[in-house]
């Protein structure tokens, strides 16, 4: 399921789910698994990517302040990994970064057991931070929401701004001669590590990616580019936040048609002046919590408002990180 | 004209001028025509853009919060499109979007009446929203000064931010070798609709840009890169204002010498704090409002910090985002 | 020595030094030197680049709050150079933009004494700004502190981050082939002016830098990349301010591992309201001065959050704008 209710709030992963959740003893219990996935970027682009339990970004995982949690963390990949739980204060030992911090690295089929309490409420991230330029851009990230005491909006969506350098058949025809083009290096073992990597599903039609090139071709808002991304549809008169984080190489100044948004957090942390924007800028590594009442209405565009990221793979269609809020005076949803 | 007296305080569009408006049974009518056109960027560089009245970006419109105001807007391009009124919170039909959103496209040769009230003062901008990769980075971009009922400064400066992948002789003979080489797809029609586009104008010595190329080698102020860039001129002693937007692929943080400025609004929202820099970063889709005294006589550079966006095509001399600030202690303009 | 202590406070700017300072008749004098230099970013990395007093960055400045001073700058660089005081409020005689504002050019081989009144308290940065794109990437940059009347922190860090075309072998081989290439551009004579200034020193393996480039393999912190940047060692329980600035063509969007930091002042300004973070987007041009208590010990990641800009020449390792916070409960330095 992509949405969720706690309390009068409905919390809503467009394109991805929930990481399930059970108390086991006083503790919440998440089972996570990266591993490699096919994932659809839009109608007949579908890459061979590192996603959680399934799908790039993870799914969405949701906590409360003062929980203790333990995350069954499971590396199904075919290399060293680990988990850093991004902008939560937690103890050095778990706090995902082997190698150079105190805690372990989690290798090819072992699992290891994260266990912290969350500290603070508001929009934080997950993610790899082993070899993090690689695995980041292979697609190893994914959202967490710790909820508030109290929540104060009818409805929330998660979001998750990624970009990928898919190597398509037009790039491929193009190699060497135009923007599209791939980085052909040899300066590590990432090639084939990859191929024993995808060796392990049916490969089909699923394009590589290469995610040491900056050539970015795709822009996806939950692993998704438009016109495949799903509308953000809301109620007339509701209060509306969107928590967005960015897990890429560039910043995306996220531009929202029709509505002045009040800008409630930033990094998880609540912001405490009234700042209203239409577009905000979220860098690479932050969350931004952006509020606005459903009072105007209509079928909105919600984009980056870098020209090339409203494409897919350097065409003139509109596609990318573009998404929709969509409304009527009437509702039914 | 360039400047426009609005009580006691001077408007200033440098290099651009401003959309004329008539009085008609209580709208403000505005006419604005989306058209090729040769902008000179600098000397001995003009450019096969696309603008509104005759030059990229197109002039600014200033309006008034209340105002009820009609936009009659010609498509003079071989191509469809559309305005979008970016930051303005109009109703669905008007905002620009069409084939998404529930507006009407504009197409070639057609005209379409914007009607709309203003509802909000500060800085806004108008672009196209149709293909908008390409049509923006064509150059279909311009900027919306919405004035508040009381004007607390002297002197105001309006000014986009544009760059440009123009495709220069030193550019084409180094055809996939460097930095500033061109991309070569066959992706879209594009090529075409350019060529039947600038056959309509005396070619001349112009030369053409490529829209969805990344490698950009020209960086503007209101269309123009230094040292082609007019001097922002004011008088010893006045608050200044300027007005940011971008409507381009990067970031531009705009650093002013001599002063710190304050930060006094952004995307047109007031900022309810007094917050004091001497760099702001303009993301793509926002605007900025920054105001200072002047209180420290000199010609003061006032230009884009990234290195590169201070050079024209890719070579060593100043160049590009980059003007200057202009008074003495008895200023006579 | 790279520490220095101010009243209670601790000042540390790893990897460089500070400015030496003598006090001459009432003023603060100092002597910089721009200079060809050999800066090694990492093990095996040697490169010929521009910098101050024997380092790039330069040597951090010390100043307080009403000081007046004289630096008497001398060039030995084999161009016409200048220094501008980045975010001081300086008359513009001494601003340091020379052909376009009002201050003079020093030639090589000349001494220019810069003379001026420490007007601000806070941070901000020195560096050319004649023909600034190429002697800025160059590496001609330093950070200046301007000290207030009271120190409210037991330990400040320094860092300016920067980012380097290095021409390494790998790139050299893949010439043109990939995304490590560097442009072969005859625009300038800037190539033959690199030979010149590079023949001074005794060449050995040092690698030239294309300052023109943007294909940037090397990111570092104070000059050093990741492993080779020097850990921040700080002791339980102290109040740390890290003061970030930025002058290279990419924004940093800064993170902190187990920790909030409040951002205390942007360009110099402190900010009138507390803001949390854990990732502070530092864009080119800026400064940032973020604060933290040091509660949570263990060895913390501390990173720019663009993946690219976390390695070396391409390569999957961790290296890159990367070091570590290490503090244990009971530190001993």
């Amino acid at each position: 399921m992509h949405s969720r209710r706690v309390g009068t709030t409905k919390l809503v992963a467009p394109d991805i789910g929930f990481l399930p959740c059970q108390m086991v003893q006083g503790f919440k219990h998440f089972h996570l698994i990266a591993e490699p996935v096919q994932q659809t970027l839009t109608n007949g682009v579908t890459i061979n990517a590192w996603g959680y339990n399934g799908s790039t970004p993870g799914p969405v995982m949701v906590v409360s302040q003062g929980d203790r949690i333990q995350v069954a963390f499971t590396n199904r990949l075919p290399e060293e990994t680990s988990i850093h739980w991004h902008g939560l204060i937690v103890p050095n030992t778990v706090d995902g970064v082997p190698g150079i911090e105190a805690g372990p690295v989690v290798k090819p089929g072992e699992t290891y057991v994260y266990d912290f309490v969350i500290r603070q409420a508001g929009t934080f991230m997950y993610h790899a931070h082993t070899m993090d330029a690689q695995q980041e851009m292979m697609g190893l990230a994914g959202m967490i929401v710790s909820l508030p005491e109290r929540q104060m909006v009818n409805r929330e969506y998660i979001i998750l701004l990624q970009e990928w350098a898919v190597k398509t058949g037009a790039d491929m025809g193009m190699s060497g001669m135009g923007m599209g083009k791939t980085s052909m290096t040899t300066k590590s073992d990432m090639q084939s590590t990859m191929e024993k990597a995808t060796e392990q599903l049916p490969s089909g039609k699923a394009l590589d990616i290469d995610p040491m090139s900056m050539d970015y071709n795709y822009f996806t808002m939950n692993g998704k580019s438009f016109p495949d991304t799903t509308p953000l549809r809301v109620r007339y008169g509701e209060k509306v936040r969107i928590r967005l984080g960015n897990l890429s190489m560039d910043s995306h100044p996220m531009h929202l048609h029709g509505h002045e948004f009040q800008v409630i957090a930033g990094d998880g942390s609540t912001l405490p002046i009234p700042w209203f924007k239409n577009t905000i800028n979220v860098a690479p590594g932050e969350t931004w919590d952006i509020e606005f009442q459903a009072n105007n209405p209509g079928i909105w565009a919600f984009h980056c408002h870098k020209p090339h990221h409203t494409t897919n793979d350097h065409k003139t269609d509109v596609g990318g990180m573009f998404t929709t809020l969509n409304y009527s005076r009437r509702s039914t949803l």
